[in-house]
């Protein structure tokens, strides 16, 4: 754990300049647009440790499997998001000598990362080895408004000299990703140029066929100065120049645009990009950025969540709200949430469970409905991709298993035990369908879309079950539950679970449909090919006669069979050293043992939470928080909700906070690969599910608010069909305001209330609801 | 299934030459000598497909572990036999232009394994694309005799012309392992020279320091010629340009040696290679055949199997008797038997359990009783290293778990469920002291290795075993059983069975050893600081208590708990396009069936054979037999002895075949890789134990011989106690046969008899006995 972050209620600050820290920095310090991202590299020269990271949505190269043994079935190849190539870059020269601050002395170092506007900063003031000082401030952000546009301010004030300064913006296609497999490189350039006051160059990915734009232009703030241009294969600059004087301050805005075919016809994409960088420039530094900042404005109206009395609780959910709209903003259903954003190149920034288990519930109730939509219709996409999948792996009749990890629809991941296994991932797809028509009730969605989707989830789990004699009850053999400290298991209580309930989801959706439209039904049942007589009474014996794994002494239900068969030892017997024991055990050792990475029973019951009354969820609260180590950042915000759900405010409390200053305290010394950009949905969920008490029952929206005691108050926003309502929570009271203006009728504390644009709901705090 | 091999008593023939069969021929036909081996590459140039496969015993590279993803544990690199500088090159020029079998037009070509006298020769007549005539006769013997020697020789008749033809021996050290991890070139060349009439290499292996020196001269049966010697960094050659006359046969003898570090000292060996090559040249090509031989008549002597009335049988037994002893001659404790011998690269050439459970019954009846003690204390010098091993796992007090794979006892496999999981190995190499013992008793062996061996063993298994308070028995969790196709499984019968016994059997084992020697009782007390009461105690709970999955309907040892749970299909059942199915289905689909690889109850059985009475045997061989698809080298023979034991002749027999001509016939078209050899050890047990029904019992010697219903007569020889037995069963009788002299009381079919030198035994078959 490192605490190199200062508190600070918008703004995630730095102070003096660390080398060890840099490449941690440079995750936290990230910026994004949905469309592309920046890690907090430099923009000169740095000779220090770094890890440079520059991303494109939806750009990826299939890098070529690299497995010790081969297994059939495996795919042929991870789908890895690109580091792209440089545009940040600004070399410095100061009398000839380049600056590059791992060789410098610096004073007065301070990056600021200012969440409300969306803006990196960073000041120093350097000593070059020529004894030359200079005073530093750089600025950037990629607009939020003009999504291809990076913009970058960056000023230098001679402190002890007059002298000649160099400013050197360039772009620099050699390129490589740190996790190749093979070492190869992904790109190649075809075209470059430059000249006296633009560069530019486009990239192609060796497969499959993307290009990527980049053109620069730039503003100096004096008039004098000498330019050359030039550039080689991969490189391409302009070199600016200027006689400076001590303490005048001089300023270079620089102007990029990142186009990809994506968005623009390959032939067009460099004349796109060169014509945007030049119509940047003339818009100005501070319209782009007015534009920027007023996006970034709207986001918050509808997403902050306020805490008072707990500035680094304040500062550390409003960095997780950030980092998820910088990493999707919503608007091109071909786009998903990689678990590492736009911030590092760990797990391929492709598309995992997360985005529908955790990212889903956030957006769905703070951004507009096709938000989440787009994020549905993405997997609709892949519909036939995941039935042919299933099909490789013995499967027919449509059923369909999406990938555990995917860009195209094409599984990429690699591990029997995971790929083929951890098919729990399919019902958690069929949830977010659930958990969006539950919000939204979009019964368009569901007929065009979802029910496709969901008969075709539950064949695959219709197929995958077994029945077996000795039991007389169907099993699911031979899966890796969400808690991965298990592998091929035989009836995982939490698969077995959602097996049966995808089952009665594609039945009740299907039979929804029918009622909103006949038409639509029978379209769907056609192109499915859905015998529904003989579907449906299958589907119903493996509902009704599924196997459960459970101990009726504990009346408890098992993780998976056998579970109590384990030496059954707690986290707290762990001696501290030995943690996390995914670094310090063998993983036979991590198998053999009771305990758990990530929440798997308690997964179910938080799903599932209306089955059961509060004994129960207290009683497997407390069996399985004991074994759960909690190696997983997907987990800790689960067991907060549930903590909550039963009262356990302090212990909510403590796993609230483990979960949201993750990476901004690195408690688990990897932020230096990228942030965990999918689990800060989970924070979101661990206030607004875990202290707020969100709940929707029967269709109906429930506050049970509770509040962690020292906390003076704390506020979120809720999009609920179309209706935005703010729920204030302090120590004695819950207030819900409607921001829409529309009468809502919901229940806080089990009272029916309605609120509207004359009248806030007011009641007093209950701290014992449970 | 390629049937290109013609039948023979004592030779393997290929007629006519196909290169689509050359890496098939190149393994089939294959040389060893237990030092080094040698595919049968061509001497001369090839341009068609070629597996190049030269290998030295014990000189292998560790070369850099390749996974997907890095799991705890796993070792840093996997060791690789090495292919070898080639030494066997003759490269050809007639009239100029290269002779190369791809590009020839060939006739009368012939290709013979001698496995009489272990020779290698081929003749072909070839005409080259200038139309030049030649015919050539090969022949090469890897010296049992001299193991550093290689001889060679070569002879060319023009047939249509008479004019210059050039040899060019030479050796060349620019090799690569075709299975290298990350395609690196493994070898460097420290030395290479040339003169007149020699030539010579020191290679050196980039890591660990191995090193090895080839020295070659050669004789010529032409008193005219010219020379020219040469020598570039890694390939060194003498020119022999003769005038040929046509229908005059020149004959190139070539002498090489190769000369490894593990018998030669650094500094020397180079001197010792080229003294030892010309040594070999004066001796000349006869007598040092002769020798080799000599050595070849005596291995025969004592393992031979006769086989009347089945050619193709009597050939395929021979093969697998070959090549079992050219991989391994059991005079150096450092070595051990790779599961492709020096026949290809898979497997890289290291020590798996195949040794303990297959090759040591095979080497303990058919050769000196020091051979097996050697495969013994290979082991024995591998138990610390055993012991770290199990340290790194989370094991403590001295217990040992043995790698799956291994040169040096480190552990090179990575793949979990079978470096961590697939425990059973340990009983294997426990199993092996034991039937060592009882073939031998050689009870110094015991107390100065075997039980300190023994108690680290048994002290794995009571520490891998858990108590479950649900079952209130012992449980043995998350392994993988011999029958890989299942993972990660609970209670695999055979492992909790092995587990017990090796308790068992250290305590008896321990206690033999005191009876013999209390003193030596008391060092392995000491040296291994067992706990007698406290352990014992302890063990003895273990066995009293071990958890056996069971069904009580089918009265049914499970392959492991819950194996009933999956669907009950049989291998009749799988379409034959689907089979194998390691090849044809995703290996999810193969874990979660019932098809079991290779034998795993019944290799329990197998082993533990007195405590089950016919019924129950016959029983479990129903129930496994029809649900096994012995996609495992290692599994038809165990079935085969399971099948004669319950009287099947027919399906023993149908299993023996598949086991016999696995490589002869490339029933599973992976011959081109290299041979099954530890597997070869099975079909002799399947004759031996199978037909013959070999048994120790109470350690006294027992058949209970059948015949198949197509061979006449057939017989094998046993080395027990080192009295050597010949049995020889045809339809009629059976006839036991001394050839030490000493008498032997033996029991035959339940009758007590005696063998000596002036008595055969002869007795009436039983057709029924079981």
């Amino acid at each position: 754990m490192i605490k190199h972050i200062k508190s600070n209620e918008w703004n995630i600050i730095e102070e003096g300049f660390n080398p060890d820290y840099q490449e941690i920095s440079e995750s936290v310090f990230s910026l994004g647009n949905g469309r592309m991202g920046q890690r907090a590299n430099f923009e000169e020269s740095y000779s220090g440790k770094s890890l440079q990271g520059s991303y494109i949505a939806g750009i990826f190269y299939p890098d070529k499997t690299k497995v010790g043994w081969w297994k059939n079935g495996y795919p042929e190849y991870f789908a890895k998001v690109l580091n792209s190539p440089n545009w940040i870059g600004i070399d410095i020269k100061v009398e000839g000598l380049t600056l590059d601050l791992f060789k410098c002395k610096i004073e007065n170092f301070r990056r600021i990362l200012d969440m409300k506007q969306g803006i990196l900063s960073r000041s120093f003031i350097a000593t070059l080895e020529n004894d030359k000082k200079i005073k530093v401030d750089a600025i950037r952000f990629l607009s939020m408004e003009n999504p291809d546009c990076g913009i970058i301010r960056y000023s230098i004030t001679p402190v002890n000299f007059s002298g000649k300064v160099t400013f050197i913006p360039y772009i620099d296609g050699d390129i490589k990703n740190r996790d190749a497999n093979w070492d190869e490189k992904f790109w190649e350039i075809s075209e470059i140029g430059s000249n006296k006051n633009e560069a530019w160059l486009l990239s192609k990915t060796k497969k499959p066929d993307f290009r990527v734009a980049f053109a620069m232009c730039w503003n100096i703030n004096v008039s004098e100065y000498s330019i050359n241009s030039s550039h080689n294969a991969s490189r391409c600059e302009n070199r600016i120049e200027i006689d400076c004087k001590k303490d005048e301050t001089i300023t270079l805005d620089k102007f990029v645009t990142v186009c990809s075919s994506l968005y623009y016809e390959h032939k067009k994409i460099l004349e796109i990009a060169r014509l945007k960088a030049e119509k940047s420039k003339q818009t100005g530094f501070e319209k782009m950025f007015g534009a920027h900042a007023a996006r970034w404005d709207a986001i918050w109206r509808q997403s902050d969540i306020k805490i008072k009395g707990d500035i680094s609780a304040q500062q550390a959910i409003r960095f997780n709200i950030f980092q998820l709209n910088q990493t999707y903003r919503g608007d091109d259903e071909r786009l998903n949430i990689g678990p590492k954003g736009f911030t590092g190149e760990k797990y391929g920034g492709s598309t995992y469970w997360d985005t529908e288990a955790y990212c889903i519930p956030f957006f769905i109730s703070t951004a507009p409905q096709q938000v989440t939509r787009n994020l549905l219709i993405y997997r609709y996409k892949h519909l036939q991709k995941a039935i042919e999948n299933a099909k490789k792996l013995g499967f027919s009749n449509g059923a369909a298993l999406y990938p555990m990890v995917t860009m195209t629809g094409e599984e990429c991941h690699n591990e029997w035990e995971i790929t083929f296994e951890e098919i729990h991932r399919n019902g958690a797809i069929a949830f977010a369908i659930y958990n969006y028509i539950r919000n939204t009730n979009d019964l368009k969605y569901l007929g065009e879309y979802g029910v496709e989707v969901l008969i075709a989830i539950a064949r695959f789990w219709a197929q995958r079950t077994t029945f077996s004699n000795e039991k007389q009850k169907f099993v699911i053999l031979g899966v890796t539950g969400p808690n991965e400290y298990e592998n091929n298991v035989n009836n995982n209580w939490y698969t077995n679970k959602i097996a049966v309930w995808c089952l009665k989801y594609a039945m009740e959706a299907l039979e929804k449909v029918k009622v909103s439209s006949l038409k639509m039904y029978h379209k769907i049942i056609e192109k499915t090919n859905f015998d529904i007589e003989k579907e449906s009474a299958e589907w119903n014996k493996i509902i009704e006669y599924m196997y459960f794994p459970y101990n009726a002494d504990l009346d408890l239900f098992l993780q998976q069979e056998g579970y109590l068969d384990k030496e059954q030892i707690l986290v707290s017997d762990i001696p501290v050293n030995q943690r996390p024991i995914n670094q310090n055990w063998s993983w036979d050792r991590i198998l053999r043992s009771c305990f758990i990475k990530q929440a798997d029973v308690l997964q179910g019951i938080y799903l599932f939470e209306d089955e059961f009354d509060t004994d129960t969820i207290r009683r497997h609260f407390d069996f399985y928080e004991s074994r759960t180590v909690h190696e997983s950042s997907l987990s800790p915000c689960v067991h907060a909700i549930i903590a909550a759900r039963i009262g356990n405010i302090n212990k909510a409390y403590e796993l609230y906070l483990r979960t949201a200053r993750l990476d901004l305290d690195d408690y688990n010394n990897e932020v230096h690969e990228g942030l965990h950009v999918t689990s800060m949905a989970g924070t979101w969920m661990a206030i607004v599910e875990g202290f707020g008490g969100k709940r929707i029952i029967n269709n109906m929206l429930h506050f049970n608010p509770s509040i962690p005691a020292n906390w003076e108050e704390y506020s979120f926003m809720i999009n609920f069909n179309d209706n935005i309502l703010e729920i204030r929570v302090s120590q004695s009271q819950v207030e819900i305001i409607t921001h829409t203006g529309r009468e809502v009728v919901l229940f806080v504390y089990d009272n029916l209330v309605t609120v509207n644009s004359l009248h806030n709901v007011v009641l007093p705090l209950q701290s014992g609801f449970y």
